[in-house]
């Protein structure tokens, strides 16, 4: 990531890193959570089996990196428009969820979440899992965080709003319908969410010392 | 549940039910999602293992049920303030939630998310155990839906806001905070997100066809 190891090419364990998270995208789409094998991702990534297990232990491990390199694709831009970026950027992010939502599962297989409703479980039953999990997405997050502050020192926001409780109410929508409800998250219910988050869905000033 | 029924006391069946699930209950206090054993909640129940799988045939329909009842005994007051029904609600289901989060665990464990991520992998990977959560929480969240018209109908909710999307952004940030970001859902959290939701982030009309 330094200056003169990026003029001098990255360094063989990135490339293989690189690989073996490649190999680990494809094995995903093709055989889903359950049936995706680590020896069978060093095989196609071409690396020793103990190359693979010294970096990710476990499959979910692994998994925790390949989510974390397709969040880190979803680009975050700042046009100076809030409305326009957060429905991109949660585009993006549903189109994302979405993909997983399919992955190695056929045409007539039920809505479910797959591959991050796995990964939530492997969170929750494994306190190193878990904790790369948050980390990844506290680490991710603050992308959307620091456009959200940007947003508020243009004017776009509120004063007393809090981003963070803004961004659980947008991504925890998209991941609540994911994970939980079932239902589609598509273009039309992004922009809708987006709409009613910053309209507001009340009528009255529901607390006297908000301005 | 016909008042001929209720009048001469419940079937033998749903007497049946309810034991199990009490004892389910006490079971997963206790043992937490990994070590709960069906054949221990059977003999617990003091009822026959056949009795018990007839009814629910895995663990994770079990506790699909079990979810369910904790969720019912949950209520949802309308007192005509959508504001203050709505932070009640929200920090009951929160804390309904934490209390799936500990379970089974020990002081010093992670805080994640427990029973509740089991149960969304279980959904996701059992195409019929996905169709049970998602037909419990269509059931259970048509109470608050109707709270959120009402408010709409007396005039509290903006004319053209949406209760599906509102409720959406409510428990979608507790389920987020719950099961991906791991940060907590305590009573000052639920009252700032309700706040913030009614109130909207934004400072100008997205949208100008919106009143």
């Amino acid at each position: 990531m330094t200056a003169p190891a990026a003029r001098r090419g990255r360094p063989r364990s990135e490339d293989a890193d690189e690989r073996i998270l490649q190999a680990a995208h494809e094995l995903l789409l093709q055989r889903g959570y359950d049936r995706f094998a680590m020896d069978e991702a060093a095989v196609r990534a071409g690396v020793a089996k103990t190359t693979l297990y010294r970096r990710w232990p476990t499959k979910d491990h692994l998994l925790v990196a390949l989510v974390a390199k397709i969040q880190d694709e979803v680009p975050v831009a700042d046009t100076g428009d809030v409305r326009r970026d957060l429905v991109v950027y949660l585009t993006a992010v549903a189109g994302g969820l979405n993909r997983m939502r399919r992955v190695g599962r056929t045409a007539g297989d039920d809505p479910s979440a797959g591959v991050v409703a796995e990964l939530v479980a492997a969170a929750a039953r494994h306190p190193d899992v878990g904790e790369a999990v948050r980390a990844l997405f506290a680490r991710r997050n603050t992308l959307p965080l620091a456009l959200l502050d940007r947003a508020r020192e243009r004017g776009e926001l509120r004063a007393d709003s809090s981003s963070a409780v803004l961004f659980d109410q947008l991504a925890g929508a998209l991941y609540y319908r994911l994970l939980v409800t079932g239902e589609p998250i598509g273009p039309a219910y992004v922009a809708e969410l987006v709409d009613q988050v910053l309209a507001g869905a009340g009528t009255a000033t529901p607390n006297p010392e908000r301005t």
